[in-house]
């Protein structure tokens, strides 16, 4: 080991940060040296979060929501609506809408987003269990609630097609100028999506 | 738990990534879903790194900078010049010096500076470690190189006085104007300084 070298263990505990979304290599090296200042059982208890979370978290059988059972607690809520289907990109993207305290329905999550780029193919998303669990029970609408990114623009027009021959109610949601924004600032994409999204008062 | 909450494993996971320097509660849910979305043995190899961080660094017995061994690598080099010794605040500022290929001394690490407003006082730093050292080997030069903020120069000069009687060589890391900046963008502290540590041409 070269003397300007960190210790080995330190070493790869750097590399591993660093391999993390957003953390660079001054993220990763101030990252690892705070788990060495605290105290050990601090430091530990981060590294048994990751295990157990690996060895506990599943995906649920029908919405692929993250959950401890085979089902998650939303498709297990008889309370729910369960003709009512919101499909979304990812397992967080879930809070966002229960936020809202708007939302009774369920969820359906694509864990991803069609993407040619990064061939990223509808096989590759979770459409098939979509389709099995609108056999299995009755489906009155689908909400198609993917980012209005240009992934998730595509994701939807392609769910939108695949959906309507199966005579269910197919709706995307309300894209426009988001509340509290000032007129002057919003862009070009946004406000005609604005003008042909208007409804009548 | 409630329907609008994360399963706890990913909830508590997300916790532990909050309590990082410098992860806000949406990072720490990035990282956490992250650490999901790949491979586990690749997830369970960051957990896996912090265990082993932690269970084999250990301080360098002599200048306390992170080691697997008593001595780290710079102590137990004997090419390196033991009578010359930079002290340092943190053990990652070792490789800010010793990417300049120009030091051939050794180190000695404080574990931090000076702090009366956090409580830190000279008893909390590696200060008596530091003159056990310079008792049991000749020391003919210190370089008090901690940073130049309110607490690094509160440090720096507490151990002058310290160490002055004590008949070493004690000299502070030149401070002044960054090379390569504008001289129109320097603030009045590092001009003042810079003017004090003027040298002669």
């Amino acid at each position: 080991m070269a003397s300007n070298d960190l210790a080995a263990p330190m070493a790869r505990l750097v590399d591993e940060f660093k391999r993390l979304p957003g953390v660079g290599a001054k993220s990763a090296q101030r990252l690892a040296f705070h788990l060495l200042g605290i105290e050990r059982e601090k430091a530990e208890s981060l590294a048994s979060a990751i295990f157990e979370m690996r060895e506990r978290i599943q995906l649920c059988t029908q919405c692929n929501n993250i959950a401890v059972d085979a089902l998650c607690p939303i498709c297990n809520d008889a309370q729910r609506d369960h003709g009512l289907i919101c499909v979304l990109e990812q397992p967080n993207n879930i809070m966002v809408v229960e936020r809202t305290r708007a939302y009774r329905g369920v969820y359906h999550i694509l864990h991803g987003a069609l993407s040619p780029l990064r061939s990223i193919g509808p096989e590759d998303l979770k459409i098939k269990s979509l389709l099995e669990r609108m056999r299995d029970r009755p489906v009155r609408e689908i909400i198609l609630a993917t980012s209005p990114t240009t992934e998730g623009q595509a994701t939807s027009a392609y769910l939108s097609r695949l959906l309507k021959p199966l005579e269910v109610k197919v709706s995307r949601i309300g894209l426009g100028i988001p509340i509290g924004s000032e007129l002057e600032f919003v862009d070009e994409a946004t406000m005609s999506e604005s003008i042909e999204g208007r409804r009548e008062l």
